[in-house]
């Protein structure tokens, strides 16, 4: 039943109950003992602000770090600001290389640059050459805790040399082979080493053909080659072939998640990193942005409603259909735009099938706009007992259902030909072009019908 | 600069220019040996129908099976339908039992048993042992190839076991402790194994406090724990504590994609496996019945306009106006419901926040609610030069957010009680509630103040 899960379910109820009782202590002792730090840092995303604080302050020093990893961007920047710099010099000194490189981005410049200086040269030269690297790049993700070996060494070396270590770096799947140049050369996997006779080279065992990544490849091209080669691990290099870190599987299993959620956050005008109890003003502010642009588009469909005023003041029943053409382009429209949005993000659309897919758009567009066409068309003359509005609503759906997947399906390839996000802005042209072509043919073909 | 992958474009770019110039001999081979199965998967899923058909018939037989692991249900159902019972015995008898368990799922469950009555008794009863969980269950995910060690036996003698397989598992990060009961008792990992004094038992050495898995846990609940735990793989037990296999991450990666996918196209009225390069009238006919379902709902908005014709009769600004109030409400609305959705995928919400939420979602409808209710009514005055007017709109405005704002936040949690999909069913009804009380505030209130 899962039973680490139900516990871990109990145990959250209890801090709950327990904060609710005064209890602090005991949830003092359960955040910092009982619970894992991907756990606490669970339960404080999953709080409101108030108790969020709360929580935050009944962290022992030692466990922040540790908790701040797991915290979305926007939640770890509110408690770093918080910390004077020996604090997050200190915080900093127990993580990893590319744990430090996270919460150093999630800072102000200045800020940054004072934690740097507060550390020991040799932290802060390995953390200098990986902040070089932009935050969505390989170079961005990695971390520099190889193990290296050599090539011309036997098995038997390696596993003394291994055994020779306290520990070794989480997820170490590979041993990385680099020549006397710090040139990366191949990997040796484990797993191999293990079931291989110890007299051999690593040469005779090692595998040269393998993923290798560039500091500078973009973080989803990352997630893609670990996802099509089911990697955990992969060896980063720089522009001369020299080895310079790794990027593991829980790092790009983040990006995924945030990638997954870009697109269908951005459609709705919000970040993917936004967080759900975030305070009213806060998130209030931010959504106030996106009706903003929003209402323009709603003003743009007003005024051509405006147009055509005087045909609607003829006809009434103009005002009370057509809704129906505007909404129903619109839906169609969408169902298309995240369609070919999943697809570019799963990097399906190329050059050589847009072809087709606008091909496709269109005859769905005809299939779905005579079929409603005909059923809107005869509830309309079944209700208002009018053959002419029937045929004019009929070809108002028609024209704007064509146009609507049309639409779907190539603003997102333009947009990103711009390098503006598709998920972001496709969805407030497409309302603008549905509403638009909607309203315009239907009220202007029933101004120049009923003339 | 990436050079695995711009010599993977570079082989998708050659193959296209091959198949167009009709070079298919040289596909053929690119396909078979140049790139690797998960680069054929993509290739076909990037492309249209007969090309996707061509393209399948170049795959040799031994390699089908990898490629169609790494395609979508859709289009791998699609081809697995075409082949005899014979091919789908063989095609089986190279998988893994996890990859086995996928591909029979696809099939009718005829086929499905007449492929297991083909195979021989041993993999048979190793499948059927795997088939009897739900597919979206740990049960569904796991492989049965653990490799187990036993308590009481020195780190030298895992050692010597180990080197007399000839290759290990892929992903065995960790090598499973049972007992003599086939009970598990805790994990040895590799990484310890390699730098641990060999003369110790692996009693002294094994971690105990692990993630166990229970083969009921639901695949998203697995999922949460893989990456909060940063796990590469985790034993799968059932009702008795006994070890029945192990699920490996890049099992967890494909199920975090869909989850996150899944929010995304349901809210469009799509499926998270929906082929981008469906045939048209495949694709048409599933996207009219959303249509369908969404013309209710215009039709009951513009069943709430008709009440109020009279009133639009004698003041055609109403008809211009509207669809502003009502649109604004649908825009803030799904901007909520997303951010919930999203909340409840995460894991967020719970029992003890969601009053904290709805109450914070009352302020940002208020807030907003005022402040686009002064842009909007003063909008109005200066176009219509009608204080009433702008004031019924301004009152309409600020009721249509609120309630767009509650019934955004509310409909997820509602939904989710009633095991409905809320990323499927919420949008829908939230559109009907904001275009009903935009439409019926606003038509409402001009109707009584315009008496």
């Amino acid at each position: 039943m899962g039973q680490q899960n139900q516990r871990a379910k109990a145990k959250l109820h209890s801090i709950n109950a327990a904060l609710e009782s005064g209890g602090l202590q005991e949830v003092k002792r359960t955040i910092n003992i009982g619970l894992a730090p991907a756990e606490v840092a669970h339960l404080i995303e999953s709080s409101p602000p108030k108790v969020r604080k709360m929580l935050w302050e009944l962290v022992e020093t030692e466990n922040e770090g540790e908790i701040l990893q797991h915290l979305s961007d926007e939640i770890s920047a509110d408690f770093l600001n918080e910390m004077s710099t020996e604090q997050l010099v200190d915080l900093t000194s127990e993580l990893d290389t590319d744990d430090v490189v996270d919460l150093l981005q999630q800072l102000p410049e200045k800020q940054s640059n004072d934690v740097l200086r507060g550390m020991d040269s040799e932290n802060r030269s390995r953390l200098e050459a990986v902040l070089c690297y932009p935050e969505d790049s390989a170079g961005g993700l990695m971390n520099t805790d190889t193990v290296t070996v050599r090539a011309d060494v036997t098995l038997d070396v390696v596993l003394r040399y291994l055994r020779r270590h306290r520990s070794l770096p989480e997820m170490t799947d590979n041993l990385l082979v680099i020549n006397r140049n710090n040139e990366f050369i191949g990997i040796l996997p484990i797993n191999k080493l293990l079931v291989s006779d110890l007299n051999q080279t690593v040469r005779e065992v090692m595998t040269t053909d393998t993923q290798i990544i560039h500091a500078s490849l973009d973080e989803e091209d990352v997630a893609k080659i670990f996802e099509r080669h089911d990697l955990v691990s992969a060896p980063v290099i720089d522009n001369h072939g020299k080895l310079i870190g790794r990027i593991t599987i829980d790092d790009v299993v983040d990006v995924i998640r945030d990638t997954a959620d870009h697109s269908m956050m951005s459609m709705a005008g919000l970040d993917e990193e936004e967080d759900t109890f975030a305070p009213a003003f806060k998130t209030g502010r931010r959504r106030a942005v996106w009706l903003g642009i929003n209402l323009i588009t709603a003003f743009i469909a007003s005024a051509v409603i405006g147009l055509f005023s005087d045909t609607i003041e003829r006809l009434v029943a103009l005002a009370v259909l057509m809704p129906i053409v505007a909404s129903m382009g619109g839906i169609a429209g969408s169902q298309v735009l995240t369609l070919v949005i999943r697809g570019q993000a799963l990097g399906h659309i190329s050059s050589g099938n847009i072809g087709w897919l606008l091909n496709r758009e269109l005859a769905v567009g005809f299939f779905n706009g005579l079929l409603w066409a005909a059923v809107i068309g005869g509830i309309t003359l079944f209700w208002f007992n009018d053959a002419l509005l029937a045929g004019i609503i009929a070809a108002a759906i028609i024209i704007n259902l064509v146009v609507a997947v049309l639409s779907g399906a190539a603003l997102p390839i333009i947009l990103k030909r711009q390098s503006i996000d598709p998920a972001l802005a496709g969805g407030v042209i497409l309302t603008t072009i549905t509403d638009v072509v909607g309203f315009f043919s239907f009220l202007g073909l029933a101004s120049i019908l009923y003339l």
